[in-house]
């Protein structure tokens, strides 16, 4: 008997976050493949599960992405239920595509559950919605780690028309901010960084384009991070002021 | 003593990928104020609340934009707990940075509970990735209703590098598809409509850019559509074909 994989969005941090249908895939399942920046009260959803964690921390893999295919498919021919849970939504930047295409090349049943995605729940968490009538009617989600694509992405937009969201930019924030600058794109347009966006320890920067440039963003943490650019972040400096941070009804332990 | 409003994300479609948070306000409402394609299903969790249809049908509001503001900051003053129930995420066209600024104008307490928006999981359920490591390193997200932003968002984008994902496009495919091949977008470039996607009666039409300038697309149904343009479509599907779809653990009955 086949057993099954699922790729669960555990969605961007905050574990009430978590859908319906993820919680009840944690429950039943035998196996947990998690990756970094999954909080450890997700996990308490698969009491009886194996948890394995198969992430990266600090640039280096804990397993290779062909391990990680072989021992899902392992797994599910072994007969056991699987949960492959990763932050935020599999499909954006997860590699959830290429482990949906190892498994079907393998011919394991699985199915994929969507999660809240953190390119537009780190930024709300922030008060700033990614689109917002009257100043921006479209957003651009792009991640840094893949500097060439970033450019031929960016780099052919009209200047200052949309939000652009970038993900796992923490690091480059300079470079992509000069980038844009070079492109047209207005040195005072309002950015934003968010760090463990709807965590507990969320920190918000908040400044204009040119600051992130000259590398002026004042901010800790190493969690995952956030980038908004666009005029909505001038926006969200005013809605965030009497916004309840999501994480108002809990103060919890981070694992 | 003050009320309290949540602005509330109710995910794509299908009720199972509401979070946990959105549950519990949802559980905790005086009132719920919610908007076409909300599944009564996610009404349910809601027992003891007072539920009014704010929403758009067939072109006509409901209820004006000033008046759902109004009646929110009533309700809050009179001290009650309200929902303001929003297909998707409430930053991703919702108009949920205006129902946040009203909010905060008349000094009501509110909070944002992000959710799974449908320009993600929507192509997740037809087996389309946004992203994909080594065909799209980003996806825009933009919406057909207004047109004039539409044109400028997409327009001075490089062809083909990304995935562009059109919400509430589904009566202007034509004229969005004649936009891009326009401006040097492959005409054979892949191409999807997803018709209430992860929902029971989930539909999906799949082939070109060029099939949608022609009116090509052979799909019924009127509820939301999301188109989705880009290599990804293609590899989507392979990977749609052995997937379970989402919609596989429930058979259920659409209000």
């Amino acid at each position: 008997m086949t057993g099954h994989v699922s790729l669960v969005g555990a969605g961007p941090g905050d574990p009430e976050l978590l859908t319906r249908k993820a919680v009840a895939r944690l429950r039943a399942a035998d196996l947990v493949l998690y990756d970094a920046l999954i909080d450890v009260r997700v996990l308490r959803h698969a009491p009886r599960a194996q948890k394995f964690f198969v992430g990266k921390r600090a640039g280096r893999h804990a397993m290779t992405q062909p391990a990680i295919h072989a021992l899902m498919i392992r797994a599910a021919r072994k007969g056991r239920r699987v949960v492959r849970l990763k932050g935020g939504d599999p499909f954006v930047f997860g590699r959830g595509g290429e482990e949906a295409l190892a498994l079907q090349h393998a011919n394991i049943p699985y199915d994929v559950v969507p999660g809240v995605t953190s390119a537009v729940a780190a930024p709300a968490a922030a008060g700033i919605p990614v689109t917002h009538r009257g100043l921006s009617s479209a957003f651009l989600v792009v991640s840094a780690h893949e500097e060439q694509a970033f450019a031929s992405a960016v780099g052919a937009l009209q200047p200052n028309g949309i939000t652009i969201v970038v993900l796992m930019g923490l690091g480059r924030s300079a470079g992509i901010a000069s980038l844009l600058i070079d492109r047209g794109w207005s040195r005072g347009t309002p950015a934003a960084v968010v760090v463990d966006g709807t965590r507990p320890e969320q920190q918000v920067w908040r400044g204009t384009l040119d600051d992130l440039a000259a590398d002026r963003v004042e901010i800790d943490g190493t969690g995952a991070g956030t980038i908004v650019i666009g005029e909505v972040v001038a926006l969200g400096m005013q809605t965030a002021r009497t916004a309840q941070p999501l994480r108002a009804a809990q103060a919890v332990q981070q694992a």
